[in-house]
């Protein structure tokens, strides 16, 4: 049986998300405390602007440093797409992981990635979800507006509440806060 | 006209060259100074044994890392392939690749990239050269033996002589130190 210590450290943390990309990454922070789930922030690092590939990746690094350094999360979850359209995108795609992934190590946060699907499954409860749907579902659980945020922001969201889900029903069984199940049961109006 | 100290910061370096891979990274340092060239050190991080991909990453930016702080190199050069046999394998190389840059870019290193081909042409003069065409090259540029380091460590020693080279001639136009040309004619029995 946990300790009441071991039970609060289970149930107030706060969970990076992060949706790397070469060109803009998405990160959105959520506190989850006790059974309920908060927007704390969430935005992008847009290096489209830069020519130089290593200007990108320091943007990004130092982007990602930031953020975790102004907002303390306890835990970093990314999104990993496994299939691009080619290898050189691929290439692209897996630094721009490893500068964000090197930020959240380097700070000794706990590192847990995630597929698209299963991003999307836990969030929606249908791994072959649209983006339209995960936002929707966002908005309602964080309680966020339509405009407020970028797609890439919202999308880093959806990873880390995600994380959200899978953490806290493993370190808390039986608890209410299972995602698309539990949300389902009380707003049976909002099934997809 | 550069004042000596100027010249003096452009000759007297140390460059760090790292050849990134998802078990086995080469790391391979070089001291220029003035017109010359002589072997640091080199080795190699080997993550194959770990089987979590982000204790993988952990060991190879911490490795990176505690190379560049007990070596102090003043530049970061890496081989990148641009090509591999399928995406998944381009998105773990691209991370080991992005988590070896991350630690550079945290010591503020300048940062550049070479192909394969580019390393090869620089080192040996052709850019078509086998990898034991390289190290032989290697070994009598920089004084060691054939057995003294790993196959990814002279890669990665590659690299780093690649750089010096770029660097040398762009930094102290005319200086004899333009690799295999000026190797050759002073050694005109090693042509390949």
């Amino acid at each position: 049986m946990p300790s009441l210590i071991h039970l609060q450290e289970m149930t107030d943390k706060i969970i990076l998300g992060v949706d790397p990309g070469s060109n803009i990454t998405g990160y959105g922070l959520v506190h989850i405390r006790d059974k309920s789930l908060s927007l704390v922030t969430a935005g992008i690092l847009n290096v489209s602007a830069e020519e130089d590939q290593f200007t990108k990746l320091q943007i990004i690094f130092n982007g990602v440093l930031k953020v975790i350094d102004e907002h303390h999360p306890d835990e970093f979850a990314i999104e990993e797409p496994f299939y691009g359209k080619n290898v050189q995108s691929m290439l692209k795609l897996g630094r721009a992981q490893g500068v964000a992934i090197a930020a959240a190590l380097y700070r000794n946060l706990p590192v847990t990635g995630y597929s698209p699907r299963k991003i999307k499954q836990s969030v929606t409860g249908k791994g072959g979800a649209s983006k339209e749907q995960v936002a929707v579902m966002l908005q309602t659980l964080l309680h966020f507006g339509k405009e407020q945020f970028y797609v890439d922001a919202t999308d880093a969201l959806a990873v880390a509440v995600c994380h959200s889900f899978q953490k806290n029903g493993k370190a808390t069984s039986g608890t209410k806060l299972t995602g698309w199940k539990s949300y389902l049961q009380q707003n049976p109006e909002r099934a997809l």
